[in-house]
């Protein structure tokens, strides 16, 4: 079975440029939302500014939820040791998800009051907040029964990242069920915080006994 | 002849690097066309977001076909050594032809059932679907006719590769023909498979006896 | 405590790609404003092509902004030997703070002239052009507070650099004080200096005595 | 006064990077102005794809030279040794110049038999067409006078790209010339070959005897 898609593999690097570069035009582009008023000369330029709160929020919110997902990305090639065609199209679905988080955010900033239609706005966001956790999972996991990891990693340290992100996507899909099922506000919290677990730095790679690789920090020093 | 372009050659990784970028913008753009509703507070939001249904699927659809060609540029940098100025304006061509596929996407899905005009929609979108594979083809013989491949691989290897790319590409426009004198439907199924063919891995390099490379993820392991 | 971020310390080649890419996207997407007049056969293209003024001044203050920042993070990458998972999402708000430098631009510009408003299109366009700087100079103190600098560095050349940037930052912050106060252009005159002092070559990098590394030039050479 | 600007000297990769990812953005961007025909069911479908005609000509105009430029400036990165902060500086402007070609391409293209207006779209065209090549012959005369050039590039061979470059510069101004005072026909004609003299390959480089470098295709040989 793994000789299938053994032609395709690779080197990380071009995977990591290509996410990246992916990821950096997502963050990007909801600035083109952001549009200054065409205030008149005379007209009051502050309230109108002021006016565009929902839009300024739902760019901060983008802004973080793909931010995040980088620094995480930035980090899995450290201990991701190659790449083959099934991980590259699961990539580009994790890819696909995160890209899609600024969609329906502003629409969840303004029915956030709307009693018609708070929930349903809730529930398409969480939905989307959602989406990319699953796939980054389903991705680590793939990587594992490929054996895609470096393969020097401790085996309860692989065990222990599999855990912490189970664990985060199994809270997104409790709190999305809690979205869908009436109490939005205890399941958008829960996600929220999902996904601010993002904020702590990832776990420090323990390997095997003797197995250490030289950091990429002593390499790049002898490099110098 | 051939020493016209011999000041234009260089390693490939400049050329992998404009070509991921512009595969990554054009697989995020699309995102933009992805508006959320401007549901009044006590309108039907819900109803509104079902009713984007065409563009969720034009958004899908533009993103599996460039996702699927990425996944296949990014196989090819692995048996292409060098690349020269003939090689990189077919390049800009094929990328030209990727971008574009967006475009007509969400015209052929609204015009799915539209009797006066869905055979039109179908012949633009055929189009840009088929333009993709000819100039990938075009520029896989280029690349052979120019000597601009891994000069180790087996002859046998590249002209099986020669065949899949071709046959790809025939069965594409034969489709498109079809879409063309009026079985609309049968010739847009074909194009789809033909597409969807290259969801397969790409086939592992073979090369000459004796001359198999170290792999680049030997070179990976004793860096490290 | 420097152990908790010591799990994302990676080189810092994957970040300053990630970097280039969003300055690289947020430099270029200001264009999307700039479209041609849609001008009907026999009207005044000259006139409606000079009516757009506030466009190009809009787009060019934009560029020299977030250019001369490029410009300033391309050196950066000279001097910072590693980066942390604390350093990424420092670079992250500087990315989005830099971002934004676009959005007020032209409303700016616009008002420049309109006595009901032109404060407070100074006021908000000084805002975006201040929050850099100082995440700028929030991020350089972090990277000498957690060793990410290259060790080798003279420890009076990282006060100068220090000297430098705060004293940017905190010319900006006067700056921005003074247009929220009252004269506003006097204000955004300071701002605008400060800005532009951005067009000053970096300090050459100075070593401890006997650490001086070779330069990547040297390697260069010795590569060819 | 070569040390000034010393401290911001860096070898070329992150430089090519960055302009690489500028112009992959500005040849991909001008996609989102097409958009398909907004055709109600039993419209004519045909007619509005039809009807869309001066812009596939202004994308693919605005391709061609983003493109060639793109093609020569993958080239250039092999002759440049290294980068100072005013070589940074005019690339900036370059590709300044560069993202800004799509903007006037549709009112040039739909004002041609516009007896009104042809000449002045005609000039703004040229003057985007124009703009570009200066700020390329500027830098390449930087280079030379920083000595930033590979110094093992034989004297002649130095000379002769500086003519190419000088000639087709003199040649657009020429012609910008020519669309200003009258004939703008002949003179876009002249820009127009101008320009496409990018499509011949670059001059292949010569080196000063028994200083010719291993290419980097043995390089990349060797590491395999």
């Amino acid at each position: 079975m793994a000789s299938t898609t053994e032609g395709s593999e690779r080197k990380t690097d071009r995977l990591e440029a290509f996410s990246d570069a992916v990821l950096a035009i997502a963050i990007t582009l909801p600035v083109v939302e952001l549009k200054a008023p065409d205030t008149p000369p005379g007209g009051d330029l502050a309230a109108d500014f002021a006016g565009l709160g929902s839009h300024y929020a739902a760019y901060g919110l983008s802004w973080a939820v793909i931010g995040l997902y980088w620094g995480y990305s930035h980090f899995s090639g450290k201990i991701i040791r190659k790449t083959d065609h099934g991980y590259n199209l699961l990539t580009l679905l994790f890819l696909a998800a995160v890209s899609l988080t600024p969609f329906p955010t502003r629409a969840f900033v303004e029915h956030l009051n709307d009693p018609a239609n708070s929930q349903v706005a809730a529930l398409v966001y969480s939905g989307v907040l959602t989406a990319p956790t699953i796939l980054w999972s389903a991705r680590w996991g793939y990587a594992i029964w490929r054996g895609l990891l470096d393969p020097r990693l401790a085996a309860d340290y692989v065990a222990s990242v599999t855990r912490r992100y189970a664990g985060t996507t199994i809270v997104s899909v409790l709190g999305m069920a809690l979205v869908a099922i009436g109490p939005w506000k205890i399941g958008m919290g829960i996600i929220a915080l999902a996904t601010l677990s993002y904020l702590l730095p990832p776990m420090t790679p323990r390997y095997k006994p003797g197995e250490e690789p030289a950091s990429e920090l002593s390499e790049a020093d002898e490099q110098d």
